[in-house]
This record gives C-alpha cells, sequence and structure tokens, in this order.
C-alpha cells in the first residue's frame, strides 16, 4: 500500500519538522491511517470455557428467546426458521440457523471514505478508533458544560478531521438547537464537508436513513449502484438488553444491510443493570444478542457487512451509576475478543469514563479501557477520546488529550527496526565511557523523527513549567483545538455536489423533513 | 499458599464490607500482596534480532570495555579472566565468562519482609510494584512542592504500608533536613518501624551498607547467619552510562552479593544522551552494562540473588530532557522483556512521568510506562506511584491516583471464574426480556465483592459531584493520604528491638556516622 509510505502525523506537523525532512534515510514514518494491531492476545477463560460460553448464548436464543418489536423482523426471523410467538413477540431460534447466518457475514470488508486513504479496512487485525459520540452535552475550559449544539457538533466535526488517529466519525454530540426532524440534515452536512472521513449514520427510522444516503451519495458523487456496491457509512445497532431489540433498531439493521452499508451490533450490557453481574454472565447475555442481530442482517441480505459489537462495563452496585475503564469492563473487552474471534467477525469495543472532567480518573480509565480494547483485539475501539460522565459529555480538551495516547499506541503498533543500523556497534564504540550520544553520528541522522512528538505532553522542567504559567495538560489541549476550529481548511468539494446538497435539504425540510422514529 | 486465601484489599476494608463478608460462598477474593502477571508478553524484536542484540552487548563487553573505577572490581574482574588496564581501568571481558558467570545467578529467589504474608517472590511471572524513589522534592496539595523532609520520607513510609499493592519500599524522598552522614539512620527507622515490607538500602559506601544491614538484623531479631541465609533488602545499583561503572555502585555490588543480599543492576539510559537514539542500540548498551554488573556479583559470591534491570527511556531532542511513558520507553521495557527472558532472570522495569503536577499528562504517561512493564513481563515495576518530573518529585495524590491503577491491574491478574455458576443461564432466564438484574438472584449473591470498588475514582454523575463540591480526583485523594497519615497504626516491634535501634544509631552517631562515598 503506497499510503504506508506517506507521513500524516499532525503532532509532526505542528512540529515544523516533518518526517520527511530527516536526513540519512533513517526517517521513521508512521501512518496513523492505518494501523495493525501488534499486541498480543489477552484471553482471560479457556477454550472450553469459551465455547460453553457460546453453546450457553444460542440456548438463550433457542430456550429463551428475545422479544422483537418490529413485525418486518420477526417476519425475516420467521422465514429463517425461527419460532415467531406474534402474542409475546418472542422469536426463539434454532441455533443451527443462527450459525448458519452469521457464518454468511463477511469477515472482512473495506468501508470507502471521502479520500481514499482514509478508506477503512474492516477485519481482525486492524486497529480503528473514534472519539466519543452520542453526547447531549459538550464542554471545555473557556464555555463550560452546556447542552451540545450546532456549533459544538460542526467544531468536534473538525476535531475528528484534524488528526488522523481518529479514523471516522462517531455520533459527537446532539445538535440539541437543531429539531429533530432536520437534524440528521445538518449532522451529514458537518460530516460531509468538514472531512473526507467515513460517517455515522443514525438509525432512527428508514426516512432519516434514506435522506442520509442520498446526501451521502450527493458529496461522494455516487450513483445508485455506486452507493450499493460497497459500504460508505455506518451504523450502530444497540439491542435493548436484555433480550429485547427494538423497532428503529430492527429497521436500521434491515435498511443498511439491503443498502449494502455496515452496520454494528451492540448489546450495551451493564453487568448488574442490564446483564449478569459476572463477566461470563454478560457476556453470554451479549454474545447472544449479537448473534440474533448478526443473523437478522444476513437474513435480510446475505452477505451484509457487519461487525460484532460489545459494550460491556459494571455499575457502581450502591448507586447504580455506570462505570467504564475498571477491570471488569478490561475483562469483558478480552473475552468479548475471544469471542468475536471464535467467530471470525471484525468487532467493536469501547473504552470510555465515568469522571466529570478531564482529570487524572479520566485519562486512567480512559487508558485502561482502551487496553482492554487493544489486547482484546478489537478492530474498533470506540469512544477512545473525549468521552467523559460515561457518555453524557464530550469534551474536547478531553479530546486533545486522548488523542495524545492514541498516537502513541499508534506508533507503539509501528515497527521496531532493529537491524544492523539500529543496534548500531559502531555508534557504542563513537562514545566515550562516561560520555554522551547528543552528538553521535547515528543520533544527527535520526534526531529528528527518531521519537513521538508530543502535542500536549509537556517534559519541560518545573521551573520552565512554572515560567509559562503552570498550566496543567487540559488548560494546554486548549490551544490545540482552539487553533485546530479557527484554522483549518475543510477538505474540497465540488461546488455543484455542495449546491445539490443544500437543494435536497430546502426540498425534504419543505416536506416535513424525517422525525425520529421509535 | 494459605495467604492466597485472604482478602487484604485495602479498598474493600475503606468500604466497609470486606470480601468475607459476602453470601452464598461467591465472594471474589483478590490478594493484592502476591501477583502473578497472566498478561502474554509482547515481542517488539524476532528471535533472530533479539541474538543479535544479545551478541553485540557481548562483543561491546570484549572489544570496547567498561571503565570500572573501583579498584577491587578491576581485582574480582581480573580473577575471572577479564583484561584489565589498570591505567584506563578499562575492563575486557571475555564473553564466555560474562556468560558463565550471568548463568550462576538464582532464576528464583524470596526476599523475606517482617510479615512473612509480605515476602517477595523474585522471579519471571511474578508482578511487584513499588512507589516512586529517590526524590530530592516532595509535593501535595495543601503544602505545595518543597524539599523534602524527613517527616515527608516517614508519612511516605506509611502510605507505603497501607497499600497492599505497594509490595516493597523504593528509596521513597532524601530527608533533606537530616544530614548524609545520619540520613541513613532515620531511612531505616521510617522503613523499619512504620511497616513490615522488605525495606531499601542504598548503596552510598560500604559504612552506610554495615549500618543498614546493622539495624534490619536488630528489627528483625536476626543473628548475622540469619541474616546471610537469606536477603531481607535489597539495593539498586545505577551503572553511569555509557560503559562506566563508577566506586560505590560496584562496592554495593560486592557487598550486597557477599551479605546474601538483593541487588538491581539498572542501567539508566536516556536515548539520544547517555545512550544511543534507537531502541535496539539503547537496549545493547544496557544489556552489555546489566551483564557485566550481574557477572560481578557472581564473582564475588557465586548465587548472589541479583536481578537484571532495565530503565531506559528517551530525551527531548530539542531540550535534552528526559521523558517517560513514551512509545520508545515502552518499546525498551518490551524488549528489555525478551533479553531478561533469554537470560531467564527476573528483572526489573519502571513507569513514571515527565509531568509537573497530578494531571491527566501524568495520568497518562505513568499507565504507559506501567503497560510496556506489565506487557513486557517485568518482576518489578519501579516507580510506579506517585512518581512526578522524572523522578524529582514524589507526589502524595499522585502517589494514591496511581495506587488506584495498580490494584486494578492486580484485580485484572485476579483469575477470571467462568464455570457454570459465572456463565449462569438460570440467572439470565431469571430477567424478563427489558427487565434488570439489580434484584436477581445471582447479582444479590454477588454484590457485595463481585466488582472492583474504588478508592478515589468517582463514579456520581455530574449533579452530585457537582453538590459535592466539583472535587478532581488528585483533590480527593487528599482526603485519602491524610486519613492513612494521622490515623495509621504502625506494626508492631518488640520493645528491647527498639531500644537496641536506638543504641546502635546513638552509637554510630556519637562516631560520626558514615558519610555517603563517592
Amino acid at each position: 500500500m503506497t499510503v504506508m509510505e506517506k507521513p500524516t502525523r499532525k503532532g509532526r506537523r505542528r512540529a515544523n519538522h516533518g518526517a520527511t525532512s530527516a536526513g540519512g534515510g533513517h526517517a521513521k514514518q508512521v501512518n496513523y491511517r492505518q494501523i495493525k494491531n501488534p499486541f498480543p492476545h489477552h484471553r482471560v477463560v479457556s477454550d472450553d470455557q469459551l465455547h460453553h460460553i457460546h453453546a450457553t448464548a444460542l440456548r438463550v436464543l433457542s430456550d429463551l428467546g428475545i422479544r422483537v418489536l418490529l413485525p418486518e423482523a420477526r417476519q425475516l426471523f420467521r422465514s429463517a426458521g425461527a419460532k415467531v410467538d406474534e402474542d409475546t413477540l418472542m422469536v426463539h431460534f434454532d441455533p443451527t440457523m443462527v450459525e448458519e447466518n452469521v457464518d454468511r457475514a463477511p469477515r472482512s470488508f473495506t468501508v470507502h471514505a471521502g479520500d481514499p486513504t482514509r478508506n477503512l479496512d474492516v477485519q481482525l487485525g486492524t486497529l480503528l478508533f473514534q472519539p466519543g459520540g452520542a453526547a447531549p452535552h459538550a464542554t471545555d475550559l473557556t464555555r463550560g458544560r452546556r447542552p451540545a449544539t450546532l456549533s459544538d457538533f460542526r467544531d468536534l466535526c473538525k476535531l475528528t478531521q484534524a488528526f488522523d488517529v481518529l479514523h471516522m466519525f462517531s455520533a459527537l454530540v446532539e445538535p440539541q438547537d437543531v429539531p429533530t426532524h432536520v437534524r440528521h440534515y445538518e449532522q451529514m452536512r458537518g460530516q460531509l464537508t468538514l472531512s473526507d472521513k467515513v460517517p455515522h449514520v443514525y438509525g432512527r427510522g428508514s426516512p432519516q436513513v434514506r435522506d442520509s444516503f442520498e446526501l451521502i451519495k450527493i458529496i461522494r458523487g455516487l450513483s445508485d449502484d455506486d452507493f450499493r456496491a460497497c459500504p460508505w457509512t455506518y451504523t450502530v445497532v444497540n439491542t435493548n438488553s436484555p433480550r429485547q431489540l427494538d423497532i428503529p433498531m430492527a429497521q436500521a439493521l434491515i435498511d443498511f444491510a439491503r443498502a449494502g452499508q455496515a452496520s454494528i451490533v451492540t448489546p450495551f450490557t451493564l453487568m448488574g443493570a442490564m446483564a449478569p453481574i459476572t463477566v461470563a454472565g454478560a457476556m453470554t447475555l451479549s454474545h447472544a444478542e449479537a448473534l440474533a442481530g448478526i443473523a437478522l442482517t444476513q437474513i435480510a441480505h446475505p452477505g451484509a457487512p457487519v461487525m460484532y459489537g460489545t459494550f460491556t462495563s459494571n455499575v457502581d452496585m450502591k448507586s447504580g451509576a455506570p462505570a467504564f475503564g475498571t477491570p471488569e469492563h478490561f475483562k469483558a473487552s478480552a473475552l468479548a475478543g475471544q469471542l468475536a474471534r471464535h467467530l471470525g467477525l471484525p468487532w467493536r469495543c469501547a473504552s470510555g469514563s465515568a469522571a466529570n472532567l478531564g482529570d487524572a480518573q479520566a485519562a486512567s480509565e480512559t487508558q485502561m479501557g482502551m487496553w482492554g480494547c487493544v489486547l482484546g483485539g478489537a478492530t474498533l475501539v470506540k469512544h477512545a477520546a473525549g468521552w467523559l460522565e460515561g457518555g453524557l459529555t464530550v469534551s474536547y480538551e478531553k479530546l486533545v488529550t486522548d488523542v495524545e495516547v492514541l498516537q502513541m499506541v499508534a506508533d507503539l503498533c509501528h515497527h521496531t527496526a532493529a537491524d544492523e543500523d539500529e543496534i548500531g556497534f559502531d555508534a557504542i564504540a563513537e562514545v566515550e565511557p562516561g560520555g554522551h550520544f547528543f552528538a553521535a553520528g547515528q543520533t544527527m541522522q535520526r534526531y529528528q523523527t527518531e521519537f513521538y512528538e508530543p502535542m500536549v505532553h509537556d517534559w519541560a522542567n518545573f521551573g520552565t513549567w512554572t515560567e509559562r504559567g503552570s498550566h496543567d495538560a487540559t488548560a494546554r489541549a486548549t490551544e490545540v483545538w482552539q487553533k485546530i476550529v479557527a484554522e483549518q481548511t475543510p477538505p474540497t468539494v465540488p461546488h455543484d455536489r455542495l449546491e445539490a446538497f443544500d437543494a435536497f435539504v430546502a426540498r425534504r425540510t419543505e416536506e416535513g423533513g424525517a422525525p425520529p422514529e421509535s
């Protein structure tokens, strides 16, 4: 892939010396746009236990069943051989039928972006990060915490675009100042005109989904056939754990599958609340629900692109408050990875924090959750930057400080060269005992690109740091995001496409837009 | 080991319901005093490259040599067959001699504590954490950053004692208000009377070391033979990279080996400064120096307990400032783990942060460095809690917030049960679709102990957190450490031993104490 050779590190650019400027052919080049996960998988259960969990999940589907609220989904399940009770809305699944349908899902697929170097290679082994998503609030140090607005949504589109290590959009924040029947037009406008990354579409009923698909076709310049030929967007479907699939969620699985677009089936299962209190129990329930959802996509459209999704953490048993970045969250992620590999499907996981501001707790929990995902071998880590209060708020500053960590992880994923040149006996021989390597030949050849260069982490000594105003990392992050929001040039979109976008939105708004369905 | 059954979690105790109080025989019991590392090893170089690095390190020792400043050490090396030039003080080592001597070092040993449940099982596969050490400054939110005092040293002894997940002492902070010729008496008094964990002894010349050994014998009630029979303390020896071993460091290796006490040979190699700029090059130099130091211990006393040590990170190439918790630090730790396993020796690594306060940067860097150690398979992680400014300051609050992370890691190291009871088909069957598990039987049986219970992480929602004063994690940590310092009861030491301790110190002080040697 030629894109692997292209230095694209924002941190490097900020520092005013790109990877290409290093001398001697020793420039380390890390491509944040395409990351392969080199870490070994952490396994928390034995293979026998894993098979038992899978078998128990199938038994949950056959003996206990899932309540499916959408008539069309029940009809599809019935057509595939499931037993459906139209009084109770319960669907009972034959295990073989589930496994056969899940087996139809592709092991890998590519989601296409506006810029092909930002295409997503979705399979086990690749590593994708998303900013925190779906928050009703936004916060930053200058304006404080408030209900999110369209202005926040657009600012966060710019920030998502700015960092190569954020590979695709999440739902970011809810622009609460835009009425819900036209909100999706502004969500698509922000994602499609301020960025060339893969956009997210909410599954809030077929009319909104159809509108959003049309807007993607307009901006990307796609015919209906072009669009249907491969995924250009994705949605996340949360089951209503335990054992329930609601109307808009089931509809989204069907709509996305039939349109050839990607869906992620993610039971959001908090241990002790919507799921059993044990890691193994919660993941058994989550696995059952994910299998049912994935099966639905394949019944609706065999071969439809779909990801296995999990988001299992625990609650505080004293208050019921959700917690993230805990040992239980980490273990559930690792177990989910074992289950995903058992299926062979790409899978999404999530980090996150329950902290109320971007402090040490927030940083610790987010990184802990992230390592659970990375060591679990997740394809996609959602909520990897900026997510506070268990998803109720996205913080501008935390987005920046978390991106710093994600960039370091991307550097860790980069090959460590250890050939003759790097081992460098001659370099060691060049420096006398007790001397220093600052001026050594090997140092001079490599000093511009050998090390990760931080964006907000400050290594100045206490005196210098104090003279500069004693700013903590969050305060320093303000400067970073404000500069991006103020100065970023959006990717070029042909004028006629922008006009067509506006015309479509005007017409549909005139027609009443598309209120969310429930 | 019966100790594995004993619940010893401070966080649990604070929360007023110990693991033993849970009903139904389902209590999860995590013993923070004895941790095995269940994580797979992250490898950054191939086996071929690893062997090449080892071979190059031996070539550094044979062709380039090490400058050894202590005559006795040169004499020992000569006696073992090394070539010594008494004009340049350079020692050149035959590779076979180095390997044969390193092979004499034990693969595992036990360091004995005052309380046997705190004994240290030192070998590959176990996981030990230490607080940050050797800092000239201390800081906390109420008193600010200042030169450390004896009061700080003693407070930090109490904090080290308070948390089971801190397995042994580091050097903590320098009590700068105590003159250097008697400072080691107060350091031993703090460690030995405020704690029953394994103490640290500085290698600052034979007189101080002899004094410290005597004080350990007094407090532990040991004869000379008892003491010599197994390790009761340890020291850390830093080589003066590149390729130099100074007088007190070499003396400490000899003194500790002959007394049967443990030493850790740790080249402190900052890439681009005291070591080559590449990960592979810096680790080649570090490996060479560690091999020479370990060989010295085995020449002085075959079978002496010794750990392979590494502390390799990078500097900021613009300012020369040290950095920690970087991708390069992480990769060096992982490579060090490969080298340690090649030797089969227990090894120490270190996390840490260059941040100037306990902010998001400090938390991110410290956890990143910690994962480098844990995924590298380190036996001992030094500077795992409280270390700021690259070791110039220990923060009371950061010690607490870092311990929170270490406790979560300890929980992750605990077996994840996934038998019939945990998978729990019946528990899933008990809850209706769309219902909740708060009152389920399985939940009621396990809710008191199933989840990690945080010490400073706050999962309250934004409204509740605001009502409580909007304190960040660092502010909340103040309350935790102040309570421990104010209320902790030190372990009991027989009165006659305390009297003997005082008498020894009085006599030696009268004699002039023991100034540090250099």
